[in-house]
């Protein structure tokens, strides 16, 4: 079953969020997720780099999503080219914007895509195949975004909505902390989300805690990325540290006494 | 105070163990620890990388160890002058290669090392002072070098020992499992603890989880690598899993009820 | 005598099909032929391995024509900066859309092309040199491109109409396989190769098998890409498969009788 | 104090070009600069090796400007996520395009960066005072540009105005050589450096000679980047070349008297 | 069936000679083959993209037996840490040789191999299963190993001898060209290979051609390279320029007459 | 005629010194240059671009002479192996370490390295040619070096003696300066270059300066590498900031004044 199927049929589907791609990580430490966000917009691995990445997400059979850091089509179609399972597109603020790239995803006679790949061609010859299996994410990240959030979920071949909540919120000055974009933008996302169920397409956020996860879960959000590696690494190597500092405290206060 | 000053002061020092070496996932999730375990052992990233990785370790003031893959002479070198702070050897099993490994880790006169890298020369021009600085960790990781352990210990140079607990019980064909080693490998452990502190030396360990970390704290283990950010990566996904498996259960018990 | 020139000169000129860039292949397998098609777009090499790829293309003196994956004219001009001696632009359209890509391929005064890079300069310093030899070729590969080829063949500055056989069938829903094209798209092709004639534009065409190189030969092709090199991999290793099959069997009866 | 503050108080910057962007060169030649132009227009150093480069300046202090082989903005903020202290864009001929541009390289409230990049968040986690950080430098570098340098230089966020003398002179057909530019451009590069004055931007040159510097310092350039790398290098090596001919001569004299 | 059963079953295997390793190519071209000669000796492929190679074997199920350039015991397990299924040794002479390096290829109680690659655990994470995989060729090329062929043919864990008969012929000073090694160095190789079929192991060869194909079925050779890529490719190109010669031919007899 | 032959005729032969490999920059800078230092020993670049720094060597017709950074003589054939035209070796201290790399530097009959590199093959088919090629440079810089110079200097196949001076004034705890090397090693250099010339091989300096390069060729030094990249580029940077040091104080005078 794709990912894209799943979605459909309304699963709740879990993501590791690769912020550092390499290939010799991600066949390890996303064994058994739903699918991987593979991020190329804010960081700055290489081509090959990528198409090894999502070669290794093969390997471990979860597809792969790509977040471009471009809306330049050809760059967008090369990401694909990987044999990616879909793409996840920033900035998104038009309805327009959004027909223009979702066309450029999906092969003829759905878009415009252009045949080529050996990669895409070896793991799936059918070109209609394909076209059943990519899964296009707008992100939705800016005021007019937020407006337009009904006409872009109306876009046929737009798959899912993702939140930037933390671009969202600097776009109006709001101040913003891990786990309280609920509040403090409570009124739009809801109203993305809606704008999402009301055409039929999911909702995806990033989730780095469990307590964000609920929240998630709670919202309706589909396409859940389980935070970001680097993250999950920084709060590892703290946590670490942290509990080193309470067992010197301990000590401490054994050797006083 | 460099690391290896800190290591002589009998600080307890926890390091980051960046398995998948990636520089700008480095200068973000080892942020305040002690030093970095740079594995080039059982990785396999290439060279530009691994002195792409220190550099960005030195743009946080981490010292970075790096794991050398062989006992090759020039290339324990090549790995020093990217600019580590020092270098972990694994399978040690004789005071004679001690000697040689670590007689090339030192520039004259205390050892063979060659000058000649711009990064080392750059961060550091005096090889007096790197002679200060280089800390040398051997791995004691088979029968052979835990019998050996004592002349390993007391030779002039090697700073720390490294015991591999998952090598010896293989070499054993003892049963492995996280946080069993202690039990099972306990006397040859303790042995070689033993060796490095009479020869007023050091002792290294990783340890994955808090629970590994406060017995090796208590064991006396000085230089802790806390994790392999793989595996780190692995627990935060599958926690993430285990997470949404709970709320969906919830869920459904409510739907149900 | 460039290559351009030969084009010109009314010459057949047989290229390497290139798809998996390596510099260390292409002086190899590449010698003697008169062009070397070097895949970007629908394959993933970095930067510096296209780089290389071209310098490695002029230690055996072939030119080389780099396929871009994208209408970003800074990136096309980043492609030629390698010292390539042309571009090869899938997807377009229409006369305009080749206006515009065509005219940053050259210098002033010819064209908009900016100057600055090492390789082309030490090749070739004169600007007004490099205007003689740069050839475009543009790739039609829709039904809006064959009703435009006329208008696009005229736009100087194009060189090359190159038609994408697969993507025109794809466009059209027409099923596809190798050699067939001249069959189901054959009044289409003509009337490309015709508007190119008619505007002095040489074709170019991929020909996988000698069967293909025959008939595109006959068609008038100039430019011909003499098949992929994944291709010619597969085929001569599961040609190898076949022989070694009919040797068992030769075996297996002669064992049986 | 920032390298933007510098340029705001009037001060004369010089910088380091890099064309041959290697992170192990750098944090070595570039000791002491001011600023470094870090080539990726007209070179085609792959993105980990860029981003790389940039670690490597801040482990010196030096803030790097990267040159943008496109205006392609997600491509522009992708270079800018590597920590970069801003951005040299080449071939701005209007007004518009400038602000479209510039919009990009600043956070909100002033523009529209999207937040992301672990890099830059670790050097400094205010968006803010990112906005106060970030310079862009944008090329005038054909006679429309020239034209336009007043109402280019008057939009909000330009902070420098480049001359590019070898393309202006090449788009008029002016005949280049080093150093000449003030005689046959001189006109030219008077008003687009009035122009700057009068909106209260700052000027940029490429010196590569102390000749070019005296010159450039007399006009009140203030952004100075003194020489392309590959251009001392070969004066490095010839000068050596021309020192051993004469070396050669004496003695050849010596020799025959 | 692990391809060391296979061998140990009297099979015969043809391989895939990949000396231009490029991961996006193996996975398409590799495709049915029995296994993947991933060759490191001759060629300058770096560490990740021979690790990216292997992956990309094992999307398409294909074992890759990697070719070492180095008797250096840390980088041939460094590449056996891939997730290679064994490994090709050049220049081995002597028994001695083969046991320090085989003994390095398998984990204890077997060998003397680390634990430690992310790869090979995800594969497969059990040791002892590895040992019943992995495969080891050893290179019998030089007037001594040929001597020495029995004595390494005995040490336990060699699984096949391949002979290197480009060396093999150089070595002796014997002009060597494609297929003829059977008829110049017939009675060493018939010497080499009986000495194997003896000690119950296996042979292993190159054939470029149908022709040394057969030779090598006949004479019992089970592992066998079905060429080398770089070979392959060059032949398809100039097949193809010989067939437009031919082409031209006919067509100017068609025109004088 | 081969750099070789050059030597042998007693040429002066002036190198350019890499330390920053990337092929962009050398076919620029080293242009006209009698040979390249390629240095691998103190810096880290990887494999790949090692031999394209090779490839485009050949592109200017200017031989590589690479640097190893190890006696493990597998490397040592795979440097040479991307078509280098000799090789420098660090640390040779008796004659039978010399005889054991050198022999591996040759093709039979002369030595014992093994055929295959496409690279060498292409440039040069015959491995007797090869063998009149192929350039040796090792490296005198220990006490016990200079003492078995003469012995050092007999083996046949050893062309050039370098005395690295750096390292040898380190052994011996000798304060090292630039251009100081004649005066506190004068007697253990002439010593070398003496022994060198007795046994007709000739000598190798890095000389940086004009001055030191008077003093090599006047000591007999045929090989001179003219200077280390990095260290150029430096002195350049570094000359210009003082160039507009001077400018800003006449400046300052004329405005007190």
């Amino acid at each position: 079953m794709y990912l894209k199927e799943r979605i459909v049929a309304g699963e709740t589907l879990l993501g590791a969020g690769i912020f550092c791609p390499n290939a010799e990580m991600i066949d390890w430490c996303a064994q058994g997720m739903d699918w991987i966000w593979l991020e190329a917009q804010h960081t700055h691995a290489d081509w090959m780099t990528l198409a090894h990445c999502v070669h290794a997400a093969h390997a471990i059979n979860v597809p792969t999503l790509a977040r471009t850091w471009t809306h330049d089509l050809g760059t967008i179609e090369r990401l694909l080219d990987t044999g990616a399972e879909g793409i996840i597109v920033p900035l998104v603020d038009t309805a327009e914007q959004a027909e223009r790239i979702v066309s450029r995803c999906f092969y003829p006679p759905v878009g415009t895509r252009s045949f080529g790949s050996l990669q895409t061609e070896r793991i799936e010859p059918s070109t209609d195949e394909w076209n059943k299996r990519i899964v296009t994410v707008v992100q939705i990240e800016t005021p007019e975004a937020v407006e337009n959030a009904e006409a872009i979920a109306k876009v046929p071949g737009v798959d899912v909505l993702n939140i930037g909540v933390r671009d969202l919120a600097l776009r109006q000055n709001i101040p913003w902390v891990v786990d309280s974009e609920y509040s403090t933008l409570g009124d739009q996302i809801k109203h993305v989300v809606a704008a999402g169920r009301k055409a039929g397409k999911a909702a995806c956020v990033i989730a780095q805690t469990p307590k964000s996860l609920a929240h998630a879960v709670k919202e309706g959000y589909q396409l859940i990325c389980a935070g970001m590696d680097a993250d999950h690494l920084y709060d590892a190597y703290q946590g670490m540290r942290k509990s080193l500092e309470k067992i010197e405290n301990i000590r401490q206060k054994q050797e006083r006494s």
